[in-house]
């Protein structure tokens, strides 16, 4: 019966998508597992489907995992790590909220740019972009502040900076705050401990740590938060990142919006991946890798933005580029020769460092001296001649 | 070197995700086309790759082409067919904006919700589930309010209603209105004509006519729109969906946020194969197997909700629950016996129709007389009867 089929004349049996095959070492997204593509090959079911919702189940109790929580309220949203953002501020600052703001790179500028759109009152404690805030100036600032949400970066994708969140957490929670933690380049990667930091409400995305492609933004939120949500005066405006329905979907299975089975697939499937090989070994396997890079790093020449190695990141380096260099030159040649993506600077720090990334699947000690060798590669092309092996001293860190 | 790689003995090589094969006859999402899993296996490019901006004009351009519209700002917003909803309203409605909402259905109340929420004054023409607007009321109704912005919906997916639109837009600009129309449930299966028709802001969704997976939102915004939101008095609150952000980022390739590039391909393999097909032949398709569904359901005794045939949908379908039927019966009883997912009504019409889509890859002759065989079977199970031959019918529709 021809007339039921769709015409196999008009149709094609391939695809069109002949995407590069990159090597992803910028800011995220990484290299996604293997088994993350597979698992998106599979058929979808629809978002109100018995199983959609077991998906989802383990999908909370994997990022319960992750995110060292035992939040009850610990699922997606259906947009990136930046509508994660969104959906944390827009959620809990209200116009008149005090809000104080860790501010030292662009993921701080853009909470706040977050916030005053919503109509915080913001106060902004600043550092240069590549400094982290000690226990004791972020102490002082909340008590001398005293807002009602406090907002930091646990990993500052924009400079290479890890952020200490205990501080800041207790002092928030003495003066009455609620903490609004960013964990978009830290969870899956490096310990996040929500419950034992003090986080009130943490979000984070797919794409770094937990190796899948983009698209779902994770969140948890603490009993404390949930109950100052429940408080509110007005709802919030953004029906779409109301947490309050979005809970309904989730516990209640009650239509709010069409989530996306493939990202749910895909996210189960790199969240089992982090199971099987250990929360806490994973962590090491990117703090070891991290370390062999910077060593090669240093052998190079090179400096590291970040100067403290306590204060940097374990998925996201941030070597400077040297004087005589012009990065977008490096990485134009990266990605055109070795098909290699890492990303420049911005703001203050534009022309000035590379970001360069090694997490989730991309974390290993292959990907460590392949990187290097190729940047030194990179800078060579550009007349700049290293001080010593690179490569060698990153073996030898490795072991 | 055994410290580099991540440890198999520790990460499996087999996929955990193991769904159900569902035959997807609901609402949406609908069954997606073997070309378009293959698409999101391929590997991903970070967000500001130029592969990535050559997808996303690829998609640009063929979303003009199915949206039917000339409008620069076509692009895709990183999230569900409802966070397309959210952006066209809070882009265009500001506290104390004058709105006018055509309310017949689930989706009518829900724009109604979220311009509340960003403080508009509305009024609403309200109509019974299942019932359009005629040209000459809705003409009445925009020339008595004078709103500023006008919405309705072209695809009633909560009664399977249809809507004309050039009236209303007709009458809305003559007002000095702006016109949003939701065509989640249209667009690529139905014709849309956004330019011819007149609609200002248009959006939609990818898991129905466009046969992907959920998580994108296609959006067209029209020149007049665009002045209108540049002279917005303050900016609007959600920066997540702000349109102009957004523009910078398809535009100038500015950083926004993480687009995913795995549902960048899906779009661009879907659309793609509307572009095969032929966006008159896959509409014509449409129509066709619609046809031929009703000619089974109204032979097989069943009542269709909508009264009007010019008023019914192509996509989806309502026909009414008989008396003695629990619909929710019927339903489990497709999903476990046949793996077949349809849908009930809710709101006023909770228990009253059943919501059977053909939609996609999934409208084809074959399906009509699954659906068909399938629904009978079903609900002779219930103790219901058919009247007459519903596939014999559907087979003499189909020629």
């Amino acid at each position: 019966m021809s007339t039921t089929q769709q015409s196999p004349t008009l149709v094609k049996d391939e695809i069109s998508i002949h995407p590069p095959k990159r090597l992803l070492f910028g800011p995220g997204p990484t290299q996604v597992h293997p088994r993350v593509y597979q698992a998106m090959a599979q058929p979808i079911v629809g978002h109100l489907d018995p199983y959609f919702f077991e998906v989802s189940q383990d999908n909370q109790r994997m990022l319960r995992h992750v995110f060292g929580t035992e939040n009850e309220w610990t699922f997606v949203i259906s947009a990136t790590g930046s509508g994660g953002m969104e959906t944390a501020i827009s959620n809990f600052v209200e116009p008149g909220t005090k809000v104080g703001v860790f501010a030292n790179g662009f993921f701080c500028d853009r909470m706040t740019e977050m916030a005053r759109r919503n109509g915080a009152e913001i106060t902004r404690f600043e550092k240069p972009w590549g400094e982290a805030f000690s226990d004791a100036e972020a102490a002082e600032f909340i008590h001398r502040v005293k807002p009602q949400v406090v907002m930091y970066v646990t990993a500052e994708t924009s400079t290479g900076v890890f952020q200490q969140g205990e501080a800041i957490c207790q002092a928030a929670h003495e003066v009455g705050a609620l903490v609004i933690a960013d964990c978009v380049t830290s969870l899956g990667a490096m310990p996040v401990h929500v419950d034992k930091t003090g986080i009130d409400i943490a979000y984070s995305c797919t794409q770094k740590g937990l190796g899948c492609p983009p698209g779902l933004a994770p969140i948890t939120v603490s009993p404390r938060a949930l109950e100052r949500l429940k408080s509110r005066k007005a709802p919030m405006q953004a029906w779409y990142l109301d947490l309050q329905l979005i809970d309904s979907f989730y516990i209640g299975h009650k239509y709010h919006h069409t989530a996306s089975a493939t990202l749910f697939y895909a996210l189960r499937e790199g969240l089992a991946i982090v199971a099987e090989e250990g929360r806490e070994n994973r962590w090491e396997r990117h703090r070891r890798h991290q370390r062999a890079f910077v060593a090669g790093i240093e052998a190079m020449g090179l400096a590291m933005h970040v100067a403290d190695p306590a204060d940097r990141l374990w998925t996201l380096n941030t070597p400077r580029v040297p004087e005589s260099v012009d990065d977008a030159r490096v990485r134009q040649y990266l990605l055109e020769k070795r098909d290699i993506e890492i990303a420049g600077g911005f703001g203050p720090l534009a022309g000035k460092v590379f970001r360069i990334g090694l997490m989730g699947y991309g974390s290993t000690g292959e990907n460590v001296l392949l990187i290097l060798g190729a940047l030194e590669e990179a800078l060579r092309a550009q007349g700049w001649n290293p001080a010593g092996d690179a490569r060698a001293a990153a073996e030898r860190a490795l072991g």
